[in-house]
Order: C-alpha cells, then structure tokens, then sequence
C-alpha cells in the first residue's frame, strides 16, 4: 500500500496496513487480531460471504506450498478468490521484468498481494510500490510475519496466555526465518524467559538478540536442549541443515542434540508444547506425534483462521 | 477420513466415505451415484450451489492434466473451489517432508482432498491420515475408481445397461490402471463375456483374473482383437507403451493389431461403442473419431457429471 | 466454436463468437465492446456475479504470465471461475495427446478456451474443434487481438478518440506480436498517420503492411524514431531482442537508438502518450515511468475492464 501508512479505520487497526514484519504490531493489536480469529473459531459460516468478489494474489519468488495453499484457503472460507503468479522461471520475470513492473501487474488484477522473496526488503519494496496492501509471507532471514502471528496465536490458545512462560527456540536460530519471526514476537509480550537453543554456530544474529536485550526480556543462549528441557512450557523446533555448517564432521557431532524425541520428553513438563513451523524433516522424531506435547499439526491447522482474520480486517471496510 | 469407515447417512452410501476402490462399491451404490449423475445432466443448474464454501484438494504426486482439470470442473459446477499442490518438485515434499505431513496440510485446508500417486497403497494411506474423505484419483498399476464409475456411467447412458454384454478391454491390461479398474468395476455387475486383449507379454495380471473368476465372470484371454471384434458391445481401448517391450523389435511386430481402426471395425456390431480412458496416443486412428462407434470423447465430457455426483454425495449432509 | 459463426443475438455482436484476429472486428463492434467497457468502469460492482458459474479455461503452451492473470482476474471479477491447462511439459501433451484431443477435453469442462500458442493458426485450429468459443491470446507473430482492443481501448480514453491522431509504433515489427496486432487494429480506425519505426531488419512484414495499404491508412517507415517524436499523439514501444540479429555487433549499433528515454521525449508534443504491452526490459528507461508521458501502466490496469466486457458480451444470453 502506497500513502497514509496506518489509516485506522474505526476501530480496525488492519483496515488496508501492509503486514510486513511482526514488529510493526503492538501487542494489543495482535490481540485484537486474535479475537477477530475466536470470533471466526466460533463460527466460521459467518464468514462465508465476507470477502465475496475480493482477489487474492500469491507471488511465491521462493516456493513455500504450505505458506501458499494457507493463504489460498483463507480467502477461499472468506467467499474471495484467488490468482497465483506461478513459477518464476515461467513469468514474465523470466523474460527479463523488474520485480517493481510484476508488482504493479498484480497490483491490477488483485486486491492483496502475498509476497514471499529470499531477499530482506523485498516485501517492503513490493509495499512501496503496491496501492493495495502487501502481506510478506517471508522475505530475507528475519521476517515471516504471519507465521509468528499463529504461532502466538496457538500459544494462546493452548496455554490461555503468552505472557509469563518459558519458552525455548529450538535449531537453526542464525538462517532460520521462522525461528526469528517467532523471538522477535515473543519481543512484544513479557515472556517469563526465552532459551536460545542453538549450537554455537547457528547462534541467532545480533539484529535479533538486540532487541530482546532493548526490550528488557530475559532470554539464554544454550547449546543443549536436555539442560533445558524441564523448564520449558512452550518449546519452538526448526531445522538444521546440514549445508550450514562448513564441516560435515561438524554437523554429524551435534544432529542428535537437536532431534526431538521420547528420550528428550522424558524431562518436560508435564503440560510442555511443543511447536514446528513445518515442514519438518527429522528433527522431530514420528515417535512423538502421538505424545500430548505434539501441537505442531493443530499449530498449522489454526494457521487458516489467523489468517482469514488477517484478509478480513486489512480488506474489510 | 479416519474413523467409521461407511458411514451411511439416511439412504445415501457415498456420504463421507473415502473412494479408494471399485471394489469397495456394491452395485446398488454405483447405480445410486450413476442417477444423482443422470439428475446433474438432466438439470445442472439446481447444482450451482449445492456445495457452496466446500473446497477441494488435488494432490497429483504424477502428473494427470484430464484427472485434475476434471475434479476441479466438477467442483467449480457445485459451487465449491479447489486447491492445487502444485508441482511435486516445488512442493514441501521436495523439502523432505513425509507424505503423512503433506496429507495432514491438505486436511487442514480443504474439505476433500484428491490424489494421485505412482504407489498402490498410497491413497488408502492418506484416508487412513485424514480426517475428510480421501478419493482416489489412480494410485498403482490397478486403482483408479472414479475412472471405472464414469466408464460404467457411460455404457449405462449409451447402451442403457450394462449387465448382459461382450466386452473387450484392449491394450497393456498388465500395467494399464485403467483397464485394470474397467475389468475390476465389470465384476461388480454380470457382463456376458469379457474379452481381454493383449499382446501375450501384457496379459492381465492374476489379481485381477482371479477376481474374474471368483464371481464367475466369464471372460477370455486373445490376442488378436480382429478375431472377436464382430461380438463386442463395447471396446475399451488403452495404449501400448514401445518401453513395455524388452526387445523393441518385439514391439514392432504386435503392434499393427492393437490399433483400432476403420479396418478392424468393418467387422464390428452397427451399435459398438468404442471408449478410451484418455490421452490416446494413436492407438485409436483419427479417422475413426468421425464414426458412430467413436464415444470416448463423449466418456470424457461424462467424467465431470459423474464426478460431481460423487463430490456431492460425499460432502453433502 | 464450432458451427454459425456470427450468432448476433439482439444487438451483441459478440454473443458466442470466437476471437481469433481483431481483423475479425468493425469498427462499430469495438465501439460496442468499449461501451460496455467503460459501463464497467463506472461500476464495477453492478458486473460483480454476471458470470456465476461460468468457467473460463486457460491454454498457455507458450508462457504469458500477464495475459493469462489478466484473464483470470476478469472472470473473476465477474463471478465466474478458472481452469488452468498449466505447464505444457506436465500436461497431456506431453504423453503425446494431439492438441485436438486436449482442446476437446477443456471445451467438455469449461465454457470458454483462452489459447496462447507460438504457432499461427493454432487459436483458429481450436475455434474449429470446441463447441465454446475461443479467444486467441497470442498465436504466430500477427494475432493477439484482446492486447489490440485494450491498447485501442486505451488510447480512446486517454485521448478521447482513435481517428485522427499520428501514431508511432517502435521495435520489432517483424516478429513482434502485440505490435503488428496493433498496427492491423489501427487498420480499422482511420489514424491520421502511421510511422513504423524499426531497424531495416526488422521491418513490418508485407502480409501487415499490405493491408495498410489496402485500406488507403497512410503511412511511413522510418529507422530513427527522434525523427518523428515530434509528430507523435501515440507511441507503442515493444521490445527489440538482441537475438533477432544475426550479427550481434549489428545490434549494439542501433539499440541506443530504440530505447525510450528523457533525452528522446525532450522533443514530444506535451500531451503524447507512450504505451507498451508489457513486459518491458530496457527499452523504456525507468526515468521516463514519472512523467507524463507513461501510460503503459494505465493501459496494462485496463486490460481488466476490457477482457471483462469481452468475456461478458462473447458469454452471456
């Protein structure tokens, strides 16, 4: 969306905003979200119409089908519809366009954009250069705003609160674009303290350890997840990939510390969740999809009605 | 879907239920769903909206533009919207992500979700996973339920039954997945004879004769369709794929009989229909398209009544 | 479609009637299509479900992102739905079905066939096969007549009329598409004067210019476009590929020459128009998008209502 950046509308804090990094949100405008996301929980043939006759553009520069088909669901339950720029080698990128002509296109045929780019910024440009609004579904290392959204949202839901827990933030914190959006939301609650679980080579980035510090929120960087495990109420897993480290060797030394399994759950909590952003490959263990700690499938479920809620109070008048 | 396998809803046996054989439909199901498919035709715009907000999924793990596009017509015509997985190599599978994950994602996006996969088993395994109904859309070398309900579909419209006739089923019926399904969907009902025809390297596999034989179908092995055309009521035709053959000059040899054309049909019954599951390479010459025995285009256009019916009968209270 | 090709019921001349070149077209047919255009501009929301339940299938076997969302957004736009046939090496095609059988099987499930195809005559070749009608998006290097009715349409809103003013059409007017559809749709409106600007080896080709000729529309072939720029109400930019020259050296001499830039529009009248049918490369510099001579975006944003008003008038009773 081009002009006036925040036009709140009545009492709508999303009416026509750009969703581009989590930290743009106050806390209580997350909660007005969340609200909106129970009310459709509740009820969600009420919604059925409530978008009718609006289109949705997914421009997926990077593929991401959860991310994608999320999103596409989402206005489809609200009555919308969608379009899909496709691959990129097939679009007109491929013969040569500038990122900011694709985005005017869309802008044209679309009354949302969702973007999703490996390049920090990107989203932002996108913004810049849209007169509708623009929802980055992920770009560059930092930012995938709407995931940290219905993470904080199942947290919420599971736990009836997001202050005053103990969280841990599990695997790849230094690439991993999930695994920051999620710290930096937990940044605009009060968590009673975050562990940074982590081997000290994928250790998050000062961009982000900074502005836990800044905000005053208690956090630790450890290397061991099994020394933390007891404390945690919420527990954050993502990936690691082998490619990070430069030494395979390396890589081979600290995998197993970082799977999730039965042996690790032996000393949690009794009522620890635990989370994924999906997909995951294997560092949650199958064994543990059947435990009560397993929330990761509902996590992605609610990922449908955060969503819904998000297109209908930014496209809604 | 998970739990009670049929459960049948007042008088309709499709409701809820996963379509993973035709061997799991009694014959009064299939005429049941061949007259829901016969109202559709009769008056397709009492259906415009009889599954308004429903959403479909297709999952094609191989590629089948016909299968796909005619799932997803079929949708649009009951008022719903689909979902595509998109390509298998862009998808989160390419990630490294089970299977089981990617069935749990489509769960939660849509209300039915459609798949097509090279493995036999596949499909039951995602019903097994998910908790809306699962339809088979050809999984392995022998399923493919929807294709045999339109085939019988469209003898019944077009010889007004199927009991009582000679059929042949042409082609490669070792691999074939759909002349396997049509051989398999002709023991639900009493055929006077079955014919399969095919060169000896491709003869039916025993799991599918021997069911033939259980339900005391009569039916007969040849390898030459010229000797048997002039009894046919109905021919399905499937190709012959050169890479079957071990020795391509093996190939050569057989594979001027099993194309059909005018010359083979100067023997044939004035009222044979001649059916083809679709793509054809030139197993059927073009200049038999312009005769009355030519019905596989019409079988094509029947793919999406019938599918609808199933679609509604599976989703509607 | 297949039989009676000018079906006009009441007054709509397009009721059921292919598009296949803007030759096809009188001038009072387009006149009539930009009414209803412009009606749809004034109020979108009256036009928000006149194709409910209508399906438009989209036939890309030559990639065109822009063309191809633009249609989508239009039946959207409308109520209606779309089918995608998508990547020609993941379709039908690629098991070896003749195009004639993949057009028969879009004609079964959708009401209208959108085709690009780098072979001329392919749209027509689908005209003569499906029962729906068919629109050419593109095909060979002369037809793709809804990019020529919405730069005409463009051009008539933005100047006010189409007769009478001097046009200037700069590129590759050999094998450049939208350009030669341009300069036949002019053609039939009676321009003051028409310059043809392009390197000699690029020239418009006799079967275009023949028909300028033909219909008495004067105009002039010119290699250096700052001979004209002052002379110029309209200029249609379009690419110039380097690969269209078999000596690349050949090219680098005159691609200066053909690139749109402040320092070429110094000379323009204050109120010409350059437009451009997108994707563009280089051959407009970005610093000429914020003046007031760049329309291409506004023309591209039109290409909605328009394709709108078409598939309104072809689709509806």
């Amino acid at each position: 969306m081009v002009p006036s950046p925040n036009t709140h509308v009545g009492f709508n804090p999303f009416y026509r905003r750009d969703v581009l990094s989590i930290l743009d949100f106050k806390k209580e405008e997350l909660e007005y979200l969340f609200q909106e996301a129970e009310n459709i929980l509740r009820d969600p043939t009420k919604y059925r119409d409530v978008l009718r006759g609006k289109i949705l553009a997914t421009a997926f520069f990077e593929p991401s089908t959860r991310t994608r088909l999320s999103f596409q669901s989402a206005i489809l339950r609200l009555g919308g519809s969608y379009l899909d720029l496709g691959e990129l080698e097939k679009s007109s990128i491929a013969k040569g366009e500038n990122i900011a002509d694709t985005i005017r296109m869309l802008d044209s045929y679309a009354d949302i954009i969702v973007i999703r780019h490996k390049l920090e910024g990107a989203a932002k440009f996108a913004a810049e250069i849209a007169e509708n609004p623009v929802i980055n579904a992920g770009d560059g290392r930092k930012h995938h705003p709407t995931q940290a959204m219905l993470d904080m949202f199942t947290v919420r839901r599971l736990k009836n609160r997001i202050d005053g827990l103990t969280y841990g933030v599990l695997g790849d914190l230094k690439y991993g674009r999930a695994a920051a959006s999620f710290i930096l939301a937990l940044s605009i609650f009060s968590p009673k303290k975050i562990y940074l679980i982590s081997p000290g080579l994928l250790r998050a980035r000062e961009d982000v350890t900074s502005i836990l510090r800044e905000r005053g929120i208690s956090f630790e960087e450890v290397e061991n997840p099994s020394e933390v495990i007891g404390e945690l109420d919420v527990l954050y897993v993502t990936r690691i990939q082998r490619e990070r480290f430069p030494d395979p060797s390396e890589y081979e030394k600290v995998k197993g510390s970082y799977i999730v399994d039965l042996k690790l759950l032996r000393n949690a909590k009794e009522d620890l969740i635990v989370l994924h952003p999906l997909p995951r490959v294997d560092e949650i263990a199958l064994e543990v999809d059947g435990t009560r700690y397993a929330k990761y499938f509902e996590q992605a479920r609610l990922g449908v009605p955060l969503r819904m809620a998000l297109l209908k109070l930014v496209l809604e008048g």
